[in-house]
């Protein structure tokens, strides 16, 4: 449950109090990985640590301008592909939680992932917590039944998890490629992001599921490997409002991330700075939250290493509108 | 004097000869960091090595995009912090001098390090020499008095030091925070610099300052951590003149700096680059002055470490218009 | 031969069979490069192992912004300085080869380079192989013949070659440093690349040269050290055609290399992308030919090192337009 | 007090259950160094952060054979050095401890931290906990009142800490140089251990504070600063016993350490193995107790950093006499 | 296949010939991992490139003095761990081949893998090449058939190799591992190594597997994990001799390898030194043989990385009795 | 005049006053070699920086154990080597000179080269400066005159400095290969340096060269690449005494290094403790002189880099006999 990791990690380095629920083999480096999670405040109280399966790797090559980055993921027969659905000690763990989060990396991984992603679903579902599922959709994943196309096999799946989820959060094309509601052209014809596009996709979603309270999405424009824009979007089904961010007086304004430093993580840091911002920081301001999180999720691209370093002061002055990056001395 | 040791370094690699006097723990450390200085041609031979006080650390995070670069300041009980003024052999060290530049970095540190730059202006004054001061106010310094805010005390120490300065130099921003002095809007409603108002500042410090005869600006535009347009401003008080650069058929024209590799440093290298160009390279050419400085410390940008290590021929071709950086082979 | 080496690399990365014929000194380092250059498929089985003479070096500075790159060669007395024409096997070499590339590096080094250059032209002239040649003219090599400069000394020697040369490859300056044919202005009044002034040169040189059926340029332009626009032409003697690429909709439009990585090696990587392309990928076209080509040696700039370790299908990417470096996972 | 934070973590890392109190600066660095600690398990919940003070620093240069290694301490005005005994939260730190563990590191840094140190001992020895103290006699430090030299400040400082201490952890020199208490020549005449000479040591110490029922002696035999040999002994007041480790059929057979790797943490290394034996794995066999404790800070000499990052299972290995080094696969 | 890739790789640096045959992923770092073996000239021409399974990792911890090393394997489902016999191109691959080398890493990981080594070496037996198999026991592979301990699953499966096996090779624990043929005591009374122990274990393999003509051991003393002694024998069961090495007036005079650079490989360096000298440099001349592979082995020890790159000359300098070390300039 | 280099730098470092006469190549890279000696104080103003020649280089290999170094020396063309005596500013940087020091690293390069040497000790000789000569033969070098072998060349041209040179340095096996005077078998039957052989060989050199007046030998036994024991002799023809160092009650008792760091340069650092003890610290005690050079050059195997780090104090503390390397905090 990397994702979840790293969205456990930054929620912690906001301020709140998280908890990582996966499995890690029992040798050195298993026991290392805990440990990086742990440093950040995260409860691992409830990692599993078992005897079997591999840690799951992923190698990165970080792109630069016109050359992609790419993953060559390393993740199958890992301690989470593995590990049935009943060996996760979900109930002890939820006993005092408000919430839970998934994503669509773990379901992708295995036919048992997937079952244990569910049935966490369901229990939070059963004792009233919030749920929150980042789709995450990963094309070289869902590989786990033959015969089946990633695509495929992620809408089967998720379809079976998104009946039981308040918030939902999407990048621009995991909407298409899972749930298959598309935003049409993503850009009018001058170049800009179509905003009523995006709310259309939202409608659609809480209108399939009703459970669905609210949606999120990240905005990316990739200009290049090393230069993206970024901005991002919140719909509430209740009132029927969109909020967009960065917004100025000017409208939108995504933020230009011209020198990236290390993008993979991003979403992640997207989702921990959402729900922050929503069970904890400005509960009752849908646009101070999708603010926060889009500052937090732009930040990210400017730090080394999955985990979002950064501090919700520091996010908040970032959101309040101090873009210069002036040295603080 | 951590910042006159980068300006002494860049002076003395222009081909000037510098000396640079300040204390120093006597340990492998603090000797090491003499070495440091004198590797470049630098006169060490005045600097104190004492068996108290600790070596002055500062720790940078540097930036990038929207996130800013940070110093953690760790110089509190070094030894320039603690040696008394009568400590320094100012009159020795003066004897073949003509000129000393100072900042407002030591007299942040403590009251003796106040009262040691105090005492050093007044003997260069007396003995006829040039002086000049960068104002190079830093917020999370100048806490030695307790119960006087920084630019309180900053205002208060400086006020004593300026009555004997030749060359004031100053960021954008300093003039305000240590001298009250405003250039209105640093921008005019189209974004541009306000020339005027740099200029109204310059004159306003050479009135209440009679013995400035010289002011010089750094003007820095922070478009992101990683992104700053760089360009300066000199004023001459017998002239009446205002020199900006880089200046060409257009006017000024800022060096756009998209890519920063190092910037901590950039302001100590326009001040060995003005000095060098005034004393030694252009004494009677205000504006090729102002250009060589501008353009060396729009290549400091450019090189790791505080010490800017261009070249007097570097740092010409691009004053002269060469911007393009094609590989020189 | 080190320009050849990553033009043979590259070829062969790209899928193709070459062989790096050179001289290189009989100690444990002399066969670590030839390893470094075997583990890409390369046949090294003609490199002359030879006990004097050193290995040839260059230190290389990086550039940033406004400062340039820089390159101190140290391949004097190298073994293919000193190796003599007569002592390289080209006869055997050249048994089943279509093809030769040679550059300027090499005669600009001695005068028995010149002549073993000369040679292996000749032999594979008179075997009826293509012969393509990159005059990449380097202002700090030719130095071997005091008393004649750099420019002088490479027209003569060139002049013997391309008269057996059937396509010739060049960068925006070499062909008025070595033949003294000049674009004009390479720009137009707005400022864009002047198409027909390229092309006019094409022509003299195919009329200077009748052998020479095709020429093609790299075009950059140096907006910086990090930042480069680059794109290229190729000029086809026997039909009066011109291509350039990268060509949209709008006509030419260069790729924009904002954060250089690396840029040593990158007019290597645009001759081994155009040799790949017209001997093996698209012979029988032109257009697609120079983009293949230009979109390789694009990508080369966001690579470390001077191979260029971009796949065909890579390249083939950029070349259809897909310049977005999105992560691929 | 960083030695105990190198026994907190191993003492946790063995499988334990510790704190650490200390302070620390309320900034980016303080507080990684608590996350340094706490990714291990240890409770960081009592770490003070101030606004005001250092992080204490040293400077290590690792010796090799006759050279020797160095230390520069760099922790005067430190977060430690400045806080006061009473601002230090023991009596809700204690609330569920059965044990403290100071070390003589602590009250040499200043007077206060002196004063902490003994405010902290009164408090656990009150309610009834067990109270273990390395003396760690460092000449470098106990600068802390001017006109009395380090031994002497020692001395007197820990003759009012020991009174309340049940177990004293003291290595070949730390009992001469704070106690004046001297086991003649430490080596008999045939170059070994002199057994006898500690013994009498350790008795004349628990004669002077009958509250010290335990004495430990780390024996370090220094052939070069890569090659020690090591082992220690414990004596037990209550029935006179006294225990050598690492002992075999021929007794005390000191481990060789020829290639050390860190040796910085060794000494708490020892004193964690010592007090995770005698509390929780071996508490009624004080000869297995001394092995552990011996076997563990063995095995720290060969690990990177001041952690010893060794668990239970190989400091077992070792004492049970595992000493080939065999890689395990 | 990873023994077999450092066996070939050693055994073309000492300038043989020799071909890997082994399945890797077909992506970058698969492609990567070709290439490493590639540049020492092996012969990579039959390497299947599948598009499933993993590449087969494993982590090393190197150790020091008392603390030994440590692998942790993830070579489950790697490409070789899946690929089934059939498709490994044996018959092609063996046309122009004398002898084939295998060892017990590769049978070890999977059933699959098992079968594929066994038919390798059935096709070499039928065309009349030399098989030569190293036993390299890891008790924590053989984990492929549950309910059967790694011994006896070793035991079994290798039980049906030996029969076609002409060279043997082991260390000093394979032979009982795998085979229940212990030397009995490794060492007699006075610490030496028992000669006439590990000639009965080869008398006894030879009798049992009358095919194998000459059986091989390492015989690696750990002082600890930084210091080894290092010999070896060869029995000839045509002769009856036993053949030691390093050997000198005083008889077996072991390698003392006080400084371990990197071990791991040491058993692989072993092999290709045995198998060099017996076909190429001393065919008739055994007891040069395994003099050269124990020098070659012992030189492992003092290189970082899997690969031997010790040279022909450079072993032969050791195997002759130059073992000072001392600068060759 | 690399070795002159290490001299002077360690020779500047112990206190003394040095000055270092080379020529360099004009560039930025020659520029930094100055600076890396003139950071130690050594004055570096008669350095001739030319247009022409390389900087001469060498790669090492470090051994370790059973396997050496090795140097490959890339020297030939460089500024050294091409420099004319009579370009060298001997005269002028001899003003004030009491001594110099010359060794048979320069003369071995080149033609010119061995000319500017004898032409520097004529000059020294003249003005009556002390002249030492450390004869440092270098095996690879010394390949100036075709046809000559370098042994022969070496004494041919060492012959003609040697008449003018007050004291000489060589190592074990220096005096056989470039004066043909050997020891015999340097060490005795039971393996202990041969003290009346080296004393035999000074005896002969004073003998054949009347106005050499001190011959120091350093003596290494290799052991292993990375353990050698190490001590030196120093011959008084004056009053025909002899001083082994280092020397305790049981005679000469060589310095055991068993993990050498970096044993480049050790030669020269011996030189420099040397110089700086008959010239400064102790001009009238031949034995304390001996034992502090031989102490110098035991630390410099312990510290990386060329450049010996160690100060007077560090080196005194060892030749009065404290080796333990013990910790010093």
């Amino acid at each position: 449950m990397r994702a979840e990791a790293n969205v456990a990690v930054s929620y912690s380095y906001f301020g709140g109090k998280s908890c990582f629920i996966t499995a890690l083999p029992d040798h050195e480096i298993g026991h290392a990985a805990a440990r990086a999670v742990r440093q950040y405040g995260v409860d691992t109280s409830f990692i599993q640590f078992i005897d079997h399966g591999r840690l799951g790797l992923y190698f990165v090559e970080t792109g630069a301008n016109q050359r992609p980055g790419r993953v060559i993921y390393d993740r199958d027969h890992s301690t989470i592909f593995l590990l049935a659905a009943d060996q996760y000690p979900f109930a002890e763990a939820f006993a005092d939680a408000q919430a839970l989060h998934v994503t669509g990396i773990t379901p992708a991984l295995s036919e048992s992932a997937a079952a244990a992603t569910l049935k966490a679903v369901k229990i939070a579902r059963d004792k009233g917590m919030q749920v929150s599922c980042d789709l995450n959709f990963r094309a070289k994943l869902w590989r786990w039944r033959p015969g089946t196309a990633p695509k495929a096999l992620a809408r089967e799946t998720m379809h079976r998890i998104l009946p039981m989820v308040d918030l939902l959060i999407a990048n621009e094309s995991d909407a298409e490629d899972v749930l298959g509601l598309s935003a049409g052209t993503s850009q009018t014809a001058d170049g800009k992001v179509d905003h009523a596009g995006y709310t259309s996709v939202a409608q659609a979603i809480c209108e399939r599921y009703p459970n669905i309270r609210r949606v999120a999405f990240t905005l990316r424009e990739s200009i290049s490997a090393t230069h993206n824009n970024w901005s991002a979007m919140l719909y509430d089904a209740h009132s029927g409002n969109t909020f967009f961010a960065p917004w100025d007086q000017d409208g939108l304004n995504p933020y230009e991330i011209r020198q990236i430093v290390d993008r993979v993580g991003a979403g992640d840091s997207f989702g921990a700075g959402l729900l922050y911002a929503m069970y904890i920081a400005f509960p009752h301001d849908l646009a101070k939250a999708i603010g926060f999180a889009t500052a937090a999720s732009c930040l990210a691209h400017s730090v080394c290493g999955d985990f979002n370093l950064n501090t919700f002061a520091e996010v908040e002055q970032l959101r309040q509108g101090n873009a210069s990056g002036r040295v603080q001395r």
